[in-house]
């Protein structure tokens, strides 16, 4: 399987039906075909051999997409950069990663000169962005190469070839390269199409951001079926609301603060969003108060949650539609992370990789054509973590009789206080309840009697009270004894969070431990 | 991606809901499991290496279905053997292959001596029916067996591992063996389950013959989505009738011939049909008059058709139930095969391999995921069908402007009469229309003058009278004069069948040209 074969089809069979919508206008199946196989020239006059890294620094737009699927037409391997990063992180990524082409948008032109100085490997840098006045001197114009350059016949690079990295891991030490291939990347849109019922009719919003996976795999979904990509360059509440209505889109992908910053929009109710039939969700989990308030406000939409992390192209596991519910048989579900997607082996081990009974917590396994080929260039490390064709999440979760996955805390999250577990999501998620508090983190601090003691780090809510007592006996009437915190630090600002929003724990607890 | 995968995700998601239901009970999935993996143990236990065929000469049956994913299971690989060969045919393709083990319905013990007398690969033979005083002696019981053997691991071949050799192409020459990888089957899966809806709620009804792949292509897609199997040994109308009322069958695959069938039986209105919501056909052109019958008659039920041919895992196009109208924008689409699958490219070729413009006929090619790894030890004969990825069908068609597959005749049997192409199937058409003609076929005879000469042989229908030239004035009154034939033979008894009801031209062919 190949990920640009949806490409040729749609241009095929929907040739005059927009592949691309966005506030720059409406570019057909036809006319994408035609767009990507240019790109993929202008790549390949820049130098690009089989398997070379393209590299993408920008905001979402219609040249992202773009810029995926002409990575591979070239034959090339696609590596986008997190926005969010340092300059440290920007250069790390790409000098692992060897990238020989890089396209900016228009908000990182600053950060090219520090990129050209610290990265040898790049030969080429692409301006891709609407021209414009502030086009730095030097650089390849997007529009202005495609114009000059003939289409170039597909690569047609497939199955187990190498279709992208994605760095990830960065919340302790250096980001890794996580390879996906073609079929990888195949396993998961098969997943995607089939449930959430994508089809040549749908329209999908892309509002995360693109150099996620989150956000990224949809990418391949819509394409393998011939459906519409919508793109608006990022989230605020008004942009995001106004695309629906006026891109008539059908199904999009959020993350849960996303979410809530929709529900707090004061003028929500001015936007016509009758088109969404679906909103996907994942990334971090979705607290239950959210979630009914986005039921409530939604009704008419359909809600399903995704589980996975990029190392698994990036989805194991979906919670259905039809287990969103508060009441009936299927009750509690919609606290799991849902079911094995098709072809995905889901297993709960223990510390020796034996399978945990229904019930018990242990780590979350994976096995299945979703599981990647490998950190990049890092054997060893791929080792750790892929054994016998079983990727370890380092997630800790149990199954239930009918296996839904209940997810209790990273492993490494978890605290061991006096020989008992303390998930510090279970924490978490009682310290949320108490009205003043807007965000919290649970850690393990050294602790000579319990080896590790339960500390409690917290943000109030503007203009909110509580003291560190008030919290812990607020604990107290929830939780077990060992489980409540010992400490608590109040805190002001925010707390440290990655690109995709997850707090960063391994941050919280540096000043604890010794390095 | 493998195929016995379904099998342990739905016993770990759906463990008691029924994976095969037949009038020999229900069988829970993790039922299923269990006698699968004690099957795979009794193939293992006569000697099963990984990569030997097993093989099944039996009507269909629960065992049928057990069969195909024990010998997976196992580590081995699935050979059918087609119920109506002659025992030549039988033993060709048991040598051929090899096969190392046997399994045999109650309806071919008498062909038990025979092969293992001339197949001295074979070294062993399970009588897999229910067991009964016609139990021939000396062989393994199936249930025995099981009792007897303790479940085995999953062997948990995959990807490009062989799967399956289905033998083929016996209109002429000698059968071959089609060589079918688990992500081949994967692939004509996940469009099965997007394009006919299949879940976990599905129950599917086998009821063509399971030695072929239009019915045995959806054991794999049923047991990826963890739905229900309801298998029948064959059909008649009553037994398939009183098994959709019986098992509250909510889809299945049919030939048109069936179809046919069905709509003349005179207690049709006699059965619930009402769970029946999806009913797709293939492996022949379906009359128009055949389905608007069909379509006036289950108003309620959507149709949809599949094209393809073994040697593509079947299915290269579909025509999606939306398309199954007289009116309206999407008239005329009936007529087609439909559109392209996903991840299938499909072109129209001249002789020289040259793409075909719009509308031009020519030979249809399907590159993709679906495309088999090639025929059973025939490298030379593999490389004359598939060029560069692209399985060359061997039928004549063109596409419309929407990717629209028009098949006009199998290329073999296209007549060329004095230059001009003739479509047999065309011909067939128009003489169809004539209210005398049971069946018909055309083929081209030599002819001194044209080259080939269109020549008609003809079945009536009982008492009905019709003449030569009456026949031949009935074509003239639509076709051009070099499609009429000149020649009409009107034969008493019916044309010559391959086992899947398509008529032998081949056969028909032989007395008129040199051997």
């Amino acid at each position: 399987m190949r990920l640009t074969q949806g490409i040729h089809r749609a241009a095929q069979l929907y040739p005059k039906r927009p592949a691309l919508v966005s506030a720059e206008g409406i570019v057909s199946w036809i006319e994408f075909e035609q767009r990507v196989a240019r790109l993929a020239g202008v790549f390949q006059s820049l130098g690009l051999q089989p398997g070379d890294r393209v590299a993408m620094l920008s905001h979402n737009s219609p040249r992202y997409v773009e810029f995926y699927f002409a990575a591979l037409w070239a034959g090339g391997v696609i590596l986008t950069i997190n926005t969010r990063w340092a300059m440290a992180e920007k250069t790390h990524c790409l000098n692992d990663a060897q990238a020989k082409i890089l396209l900016v948008g228009a908000a990182f032109t600053d950060d090219i000169e520090d990129l050209k100085e610290h990265c040898p490997s790049l030969q080429s840098v692409i301006y891709a962005d609407t021209t414009s006045a502030t086009m730095a001197a030097g650089l390849l114009d997007y529009e202005q190469a495609l114009a000059n350059t003939a289409p170039v016949a597909d690569a047609n690079r497939s199955g187990e070839d190498l279709a992208a990295l994605f760095y990830t891991g960065g919340t302790t030490g250096k980001a890794k390269g996580v390879m996906l291939s073609h079929n990888n990347f195949m396993a998961n849109s098969m997943n995607a199409i089939v449930n959430l019922g994508l089809s040549s009719d749908s329209i999908h919003l892309h509002v995360s951001p693109l150099f996620h996976l989150a956000g990224g795999s949809r990418l391949f979904t819509l394409t393998a079926v011939g459906g519409t990509h919508a793109v608006i360059p990022s989230f605020n509440a008004d942009n995001f609301l106004d695309a629906i209505e006026r891109f008539r889109v059908t199904a999009t992908v959020v993350v849960p603060t996303m979410l809530n910053t929709l529900l707090q929009h004061p003028t929500i109710n001015d936007y016509d969003v009758s088109s969404l039939r679906l909103l996907t969700y994942g990334a971090s989990p979705m607290p239950e108060a959210l979630m009914r308030g986005a039921m409530a406000k939604f009704p008419d939409i359909a809600f399903l949650q995704s589980y996975g992390m990029t190392e698994l192209s990036p989805v194991a596991t979906m919670l259905l539609p039809k287990y969103h519910c508060f009441e009936g048989p299927n009750a509690g579900r919609i606290r799991s992370a849902g079911q094995a997607v098709l072809n995905a082996d889901i297993a709960v081990v223990d510390e020796t990789g034996k399978a945990q009974p229904q019930g018990v917590v242990g780590e979350v396994c994976v096995r299945g054509p979703m599981v990647m080929q490998g950190y990049w260039r890092q054997p060893e490390l791929t080792k750790q973590v892929v054994r016998d064709g079983w990727m370890h999440t380092g997630d800790a979760g149990y199954l239930d009789e009918e296996g839904f996955l209940f997810l209790s805390d990273r492993i490494k999250d978890m605290i061991i206080s006096g020989g008992e577990n303390v998930y510090s999501t279970a924490v978490e998620n009682v310290l949320y309840r108490h009205e003043a508090v807007l965000e919290c983190a649970i850690i393990g601090i050294p602790d000579e009697k319990w080896g590790e003691a339960v500390h409690a780090i917290v943000v109030l809510k503007e203009a909110a009270i509580a003291t560190e007592q008030e919290l812990i006996s607020h604990c107290r009437a929830t939780l077990a004894g060992y489980e409540c915190p010992k400490t608590v630090a109040i805190i002001s600002g925010e707390l440290p969070k990655s690109g995709v929003g997850k707090i960063l724990k391994a941050e919280l607890r540096k000043p604890f431990w010794p390095q």
